[in-house]
Order: structure tokens, then C-alpha cells, then sequence
């Protein structure tokens, strides 16, 4: 198939990036700058994409949906990745966004679906993560366009620990991956998606290669 | 009710923008650049706003969904609104795009709902149009955020014919917006959407002031 998928640079994303390269599909990476305050992931995107030799495109958004920590207006919480806390992470209707545009492109480009690296550590927290958000937006988006692709989500009922073991086995090499919302120099360690990638590494019994500010 | 509401000005949103004042909402107004090749839509967009005192927000998109006519690749194709030819104008997957980012931005703002002039007009050619796109989109978008939130189209039972109708009642003065696909110095006459234009004022009684090429 050809898919299109949405390329982070985080960790969740790049290993979907080799899991769908490694089960033989033609893949279009998109890569986003929506004002984010960890703009420096995109870097880490095009460089997985460069290395696999995947057809990157970037997409920039200027919004007003600029209202939120992740994209400067506040400070990005520390904690537990399913802290209630961590709702201040919530960008409103970014997947919602995102995956119409990656629609839009993949029907310019033919392709048989589009993708991205839910995972069920999501779900408590972002509603745009979960099967039923996804099951529905696919629904909306075939009408929209008269067209039967698919919206393909292989790590939805996975958890982070699994998905780093998916990496581990495909050889991704996750220190030229990057989670962490603040987007300083180093990973900062305390912020839910640090907090999450810590615990999957060490669940995993996979090395983890990420240098920590704490 | 906080509306937030697609605004191009073209004749149906800004009618819709008149249309929601009368009925006594608070208005928030997100005008598109997505690279069209009609972009000077949206100065006649953000004049109407500023004429009515309505809160207007500019969105930039960049991305690769361009390979089509209304974005500059490929000639926009002359004839009658509902030809098949005029599939050619589609931007594939543009209102979930657009509905998608208004959604986030209308979350921000603690709205009720968001709005687009979508009509009957648009049907034939423009599934993401329809009806059954929008509530599907409705149902997602509620989905993704954990939000009542509503879709709002109060033209989408209606013709172009009856908007400039209702227009006329509200005191727009239809000269001060754009349709025209080819965003040349004066509407072209010819395209869809000019056509749909001529035949609307046409139809309505009402005087049509656009000066048009041919």
C-alpha cells in the first residue's frame, strides 16, 4: 500500500515510520510546525526520513489555537503521564486537523491510506487518540471525499513499552528520537511524555539512549 | 450563542456572517490562506469583518495539498456549477481541514459552535458539502475533544438564490465580495462559481453590482 503517515520525530511515530517500511509499504512522511514549543522534534522527523530514504513533506499551520502550554502559553506540567494534569498537554483538535490534511494530501497522491502512532497510553488523556475518535473521523473523512481509504492505526491497542520493543526489534535507534514537550537541550524527565518514555524503556528491558536533564 | 465561523469573502459566508449577527450572536471570524489562487478573497473577508466590528483570526496553511486548479497547478476550468468539470475545483479534504481548525480554535475561545456557509448549490459537486459530511464531522470532532459542540449550517437547506435573498434583507452590499476561482482583477464571468453568481442574482431579483470581465 501507499500510506501516508504523520512523522513526529517523537518516539511512537518513527517506529511506525520502520514498522510500516519494514511490512513493505510506500510511505509519505508529514511533518507539522504548528507553533509547537518542541518544534525541535520536526528535526528529529526529517532526519528518521532522510535516513530510511522516505518522501517527507512538512505542513506549517498558523492558528490561533495557540492558547495552550505545548504551544508557549504556559508552562508545560510535570508529572505522571496520566496525571489529570497532564490535560494541559491537550492541543484541541490537533489529530482532528492533522489527519484531514494528511487525508487531503494522500488523495492528491492516491494513496490507500493514511496513518499515525496512537497508542492506548494515549487514550486516558486525549480523546483524539482513542479507536472511537478514529473510527469516526475516518467515517467523516471518506464522505467528505467520496473515497475509501483508510485510516490505519497499527499501535492503537499497544502501549508505549510495546511499541518501544516493536523499535527495538526493527533497529530504530531511539536517540535520534525526541518526546519531551519543553524542547530544551536535553530531554527535561519530568514532563508526562518523559515520564512515559522512562517507564517504557525500563518495562521494556530495552536500553534506554536518552540523555535526561533530572 | 460564541460562534466561530469560516469566513472567505465569498457571497455565502459573508451573507452567513450578516446572518448570524441579525440573529443576535457573538461572532469570531477565521479567514484562510491555504495558497489559493483566489487568495484575494480574504482581504474582501477581512474588510466585512472590520466594517460589522467582528473579531477576525487569519490562519496560514502550508501544505502539500496543491496539485489541484485552485491552488495553481492547472488551468481553472470554465462552465456551468453543478458540470462535472467542475470537480476540478476541489481542494481535497478542505472543509474537514478548515471545520477541524475551527473546532480547536472555537474550544479556545469556550464557543458553542462553529459555522460555515455550506448550501444545497454545493451538493452536486462537493461532498464535503453534504449533510451527512457534516454530521459525520459533528460526531468526530465532538469525539476527539470531549465537546458539545455543534456544527452550525444554516444555509445548507438553501440555494445561492435564496442567500443572496436573504443577503439583500440584511443589507450586504454584494460588491464588496468575491467568488471568482481565477482571483483576476474582476470576477471572470465564466467559472463555476461566477456562473452560480450571475445565475443566483439572476434568479433572486436582486441587482447584481459585480463587474465581471466577459
Amino acid at each position: 500500500m501507499k500510506i501516508v503517515t504523520l512523522c513526529s520525530g517523537g518516539l511512537d511515530s518513527t517506529v511506525l515510520l520502520y514498522f510500516l517500511r519494514h511490512e513493505g509499504h510506500e510511505v509519505v512522511a508529514l511533518i507539522f510546525e504548528y507553533g509547537q514549543k518542541h518544534k525541535k522534534e520536526t528535526s528529529y522527523a526529517a532526519n528518521k526520513c532522510d535516513d530510511l530514504g522516505v518522501l517527507r513533506h512538512h505542513c506549517y499551520l498558523d492558528s490561533p489555537v495557540a492558547n495552550v502550554p505545548l504551544m508557549g502559553k504556559g508552562e508545560i506540567p510535570n508529572g505522571y503521564y496520566t496525571d489529570e494534569s497532564m490535560k494541559k498537554t491537550i492541543v484541541p483538535s490537533r489529530n482532528a486537523t492533522f489527519l484531514s490534511i494528511a487525508w487531503g494530501v494522500a488523495i492528491n497522491k492516491n494513496a490507500d491510506a493514511i496513518s499515525f502512532a496512537a497508542h492506548s497510553g494515549d487514550h486516558p488523556i486525549y480523546p483524539d487518540c482513542r479507536p472511537e475518535f478514529v473510527n469516526a473521523m475516518e467515517t467523516a473523512l471518506r464522505m467528505g471525499s467520496e473515497s475509501d481509504m483508510r485510516i490505519l492505526t497499527p499501535f492503537i491497542g499497544k502501549d508505549k513499552t510495546a511499541i518501544v520493543k516493536i523499535g527495538s526489534t526493527l533497529g530504530v535507534d531511539f536517540a535520534d528520537t525526541w518526546s519531551c514537550y519543553k524542547g530544551e537541550k536535553f530531554h527535561c524527565g519530568k514532563c508526562g511524555t518523559c515520564s512515559e518514555r522512562i517507564e517504557a524503556f525500563q518495562l521494556s528491558g530495552v536500553k534506554d539512549p536518552t540523555i535526561y536533564k533530572e
